[in-house]
Order: C-alpha cells, then structure tokens, then sequence
C-alpha cells in the first residue's frame, strides 16, 4: 500500500514509517513534486491543498482514502469523490484550542480596551479613570454548535457568559444554555452582545449572513468570524461596520485570500484583521497524524475510518 | 446609629435607606466634605480613601467598624485599628471576574500576539505565515492562592494550563494543580512559563520580589502584575526587561501611582502598562454594597462581621 504526503510532515514521518512498517510512505515538499506514477499507484494521500481537484483525481486512479489534514473541505470536487468512492476523514478538532484563543484573545481585547490603553501608554497618559466592561453576563451567539464551538462555548460560560447556539434543526449541545435553528436566526440576534462563525463552507453556508442579518443584528454587537470567508460578501460586513449596524469586527477569513492590499478593510477602523491563522499551531501535525493513525489502522483492518470521517452529502 | 460614607454609591444609597430604614445614612462626595460633627458621632464608615489616617480614627471616637470598599487595605492605620477595637471589612472578591478578564487579556494578547498582528495590519500585511504559541499545558504560576487567584486558575485550567500556587505553608487550594510555600518561590521558578502576582500589599509582601527572584525565572517568562506596585522595586522590574531576565511584563500597579511621566517602564518595548483599573467595574458599588448589607445585618444584631472581616493581626 501507498500513502502520499503532498507536504512533509518531520519527525511524524518517522513515527507513521516505526507503527506501519509494512506500508510504503512517500512525502513531498509540495504537490507540484509529486511524480506522475506515484500519483497513479497512490492509495492513500495526505493534503490539504488546492491542487487536490478534479484532474488530480482523474490521475489518481487507485485512491481510496483522502487524509485531509485541514478542518475545511470546501475545496474539494464532492462529486467526484463520491462518484469514486473515494473516502475522506479531515483534522477537525485539532484547532478546536487555537481558535478558543484567538476568540477570547478577541474578545477581551475589545471588552478590555487593551489598544486603547495601548495607546495611552505610548502618550505616557495614566488613565485611572477608564472602566471597562466585563464579558460576564454577556451573551454570546455561535454559528455552529460542533466540536470547536462547544470547546469555545465551554470557556465562555466559565468566564460567566449566556452562550447561544445556532445549528440545523435548534438540537442540543454540550455547553450552550439555548440552541435555536439557524433558519430562524434573524430572531435571535436580538439576545446576542457578541456573534461568532464557526461554520465550514457548504452550499448552505456560503453567503448565508446578508446585509438583512447585519442590519437586525444590535448596534453593539461585535462580530467575529473564524469559520470561512464565504459566510457573508466582503462588502456588506464592509457596509454595516461603515453604517454601524454592528460595532466592531474581527475577521481571520476573507472572501478572497489572502486579502487584497486594497480592500476595503484595510482602510476601517473598527476592525481587526488575522491572516487565517488562528488555527495555526506548531503541533498540529502531531495532532493530525494522531488522527490519520486511528484511521489507518481502522482502514488496514477492515476499510473503514473511524474518526473525523467527512459526510461527503452533508460537506462537513 | 449613624452610617457615613465617604462617597457616593448611587442607586445603592437608596437600597440601603430601603433595607434598613431605622439607621441613619449619610454620604459625602469626599472625605473633604465631611463636617467633623459627623465624623465624630459615626459608628459604620464606608470608604477605600488615603485620608482615612491615624488622625481621621482619633477624630471619629465612636467609630466601631470601617466598611472598605476596596480589596486592598494596606493603606489604613492598623495599630490605631487595633488599639480601638475597630473591625475591618474589605470588598475582596468584587474586583476577581474583572482581574480575571484582564489576566487573560494580557495572556492571551501576548500569545496571541496581538500587537504583532495588528502592527501589520496598519502595514496591510497578510502574515499567513505566523505560527502563535498555544497557552495549553503552559504553567501559570500564581503569588496568592485566595478567592482571587482561585477564579483565576479556574480559568486556567479550562484554558488547557496547569497551575502551580504560592501561599505562606504550601496548602492546597481549589484549582491549583501544585502548591507550595512562598519561601521555597525560588525553587519553584523554573517550572513556570507565566508568573502572576495577586498579593495583597502586607508587611511581608512588601518587596518581597528581589533582582535574585526575576534572575531565577526562566528567560521566557511572562510576568503580571495584578496584585500590588510595591511586590518589588520598580528599578529591579526595569532592569529584569531590561536585561532579559525575564521576558515581557503586564503590569497594573506601580510602585508610586499614579505612575509618574518620566518613569522608565514608559522606555521600554517588552512592557505593557495598564493604569491600576483592572479591578474598576461599573457594578462594584452594588457588589461591595451586597456584602456591607449582609455584614450589617449582622453587625446589629450582634454586632459581627459574617462576610470579607479583615484579620487586622495579618493585614488581609
């Protein structure tokens, strides 16, 4: 059996090479190395790369598995994959810890004023009559109530806020006081002090928030989006923080990466702007491989992948 | 019997009027304002001011009891307390939700790397490339393991950290991991990655943080300051950042506050200096308010305090 990195993974390479070794492991600094005859005797690959689109399936006629070792898989050909049988897990979860502390970096560096006591500091200003808002009692409204918005809710309730979750059908979920159905959210918003995204890209979650949801939305409120870009047009979250519709924003994905020089964005105030990289972390590829070695153990034994298999109906 | 409070509580005046209708109330803007007739035939005292001295005590000779509206008692005249038999009640634990936000305000900034981010942001740079440390198995290591730091380390530790306390003996508290003696402090240095001082100002905490103690901490520490200026020298903070005995330092209290212009903490670049409002909260009037209506409860029916009773022989 042949499985292929399309990036290397250092010293997980030796560690998948010691627990498989009766598996052939080829890594790659990029997908534009990958050899043509390896691409065609692969049988596994490990991705998360673009390049991973329809011809590149065309040329990969034993693949069965697909590793991804990103969270979102919006950028690959569902159909074609489902048309092949071809089977995907992705690292979901892994960047559940970094992208809670990009969020509550976020967020108490809005309630805390901490650039404005920042600046301060440069002018040598000893301000002591600043008092600035607590988070506790504040309400908190996700989009999304999976693995990492429960882990992100988690903290928030520890911090002593209300957190609201949005999901298909308004089920339950671990860690959040009030779960609604995402099709009625126009109503909720009203609850909401703070709303966040954590949806992956679907067909249903693309453009989903328009300028209809920013306008109804609290003056107050601040806005964070760590899911995808593609949740709302760059120019109506532009739009409504111009108006004030909402407050403030912190964005870490954009309709278009990396994002122009020249947006809109750059040129606001009341917006903060991470380059998609609050799932980043130096161990997330031991926290993938982690993932990719319960599975290919799974998979040697009998086919199947049991963890962080991707529904290729639902994209998620 | 008569109640004077050496400022303005707003609506709270009014709750307390309500609560207790057969005592007298009176509130001043300022200690300057209150007419020594007052001062001398006041039995309860509500207040956190300087001018509550030695001097001020000799003029209130029916004074039984000092309600503080801070958590910080370090200012008032212990002995003159003592000799007297006045009692002492602080609002410890109003100002922990507001630390606490502020405590990870500053972490989770630094981790982040907040400032870095949004330095280039003003440049309209897309860093993709920026890796931030994860705070998750990071130790925290708090000075004071009271009702403070306990809401701190509960935070913590839901943060994916692991806590180490220091107390006078080394007991356990809730939520601490480790704990041990605050003499054994230096031992105890180099299993931490972030030092957080929430001490109390007392006479054995009065510079208890020597140039040897920042030599110690390993070289990537994070240093907070919540607690009181005077745990060390200005001069041995400086020069610790300066020399890179430590790492980086958030710091809310100075050893002179209000700090003065020309301090050299405002040349440094691994500072990040916030002017003592960490524990300023619009609801603290009420919360302080809710633990002096509990204690007066008590105090007429049998004249003890139930709730926050300084021990004057300890200092907290």
């Amino acid at each position: 059996m042949l499985v292929v990195g399309l990036m290397r993974l250092g010293d997980q390479e030796a560690r998948l090479q010691e627990s498989f070794p009766d598996i052939d492991f080829k890594f790659y600094k990029h997908p534009s190395e990958l050899p043509i005859d390896v691409q065609q005797e692969m049988d596994v690959l490990i991705s998360y790369h673009q390049e991973v689109n329809e011809t590149f399936i065309e040329n990969a006629p034993k693949l069965k598995w697909i590793a991804w070792y990103a969270t979102g898989v919006n950028s690959l050909p569902f159909e074609t994959l489902k048309e092949k049988g071809i089977q995907l897990s992705n690292a979901g979860g892994v960047h559940a810890q970094q992208l809670t502390e990009f969020l509550f970096a976020y967020i108490l560096d809005d309630y805390k004023e901490l650039k404005e006591i920042y600046a301060e500091q440069q002018e040598k200003v000893y301000n002591r009559k600043r008092v600035t808002p607590s988070v506790k009692d504040q309400h908190i409204l996700f989009l999304g109530t999976g693995k990492i918005p429960q882990r992100a809710a988690q903290v928030a309730q520890i911090l002593g806020m209300k957190t609201i979750g949005l999901n298909t059908t308004g089920h339950t979920a671990d860690y959040f006081d009030e779960t609604y159905p995402i099709s009625n959210r126009q109503q909720v918003y009203e609850k909401a002090d703070i709303v966040v995204n954590l949806l992956p890209e679907t067909v249903d979650t693309r453009y989903l928030l328009t300028t209809e949801d920013f306008k109804v939305m609290n003056p107050h409120t601040l806005f964070v989006n760590l899911g995808r870009g593609t949740i709302a047009r760059e120019t109506d979250i532009v739009n409504a923080l111009r108006n004030n519709s909402i407050r403030k924003a912190y964005l870490d994905v954009f309709e278009q990466e990396p994002l122009d020089s020249n947006s809109e964005l750059y040129q606001l105030d009341n917006v903060f702007l991470t380059p998609h990289i609050s799932g980043s972390h130096a161990d997330n590829k031991k926290l993938a491989t982690d993932i990719f070695s319960n599975n290919l153990k799974s998979f040697l034994n009998n086919g199947e992948l049991i963890e962080n298999k991707v529904n290729i109906d639902k994209g998620y």
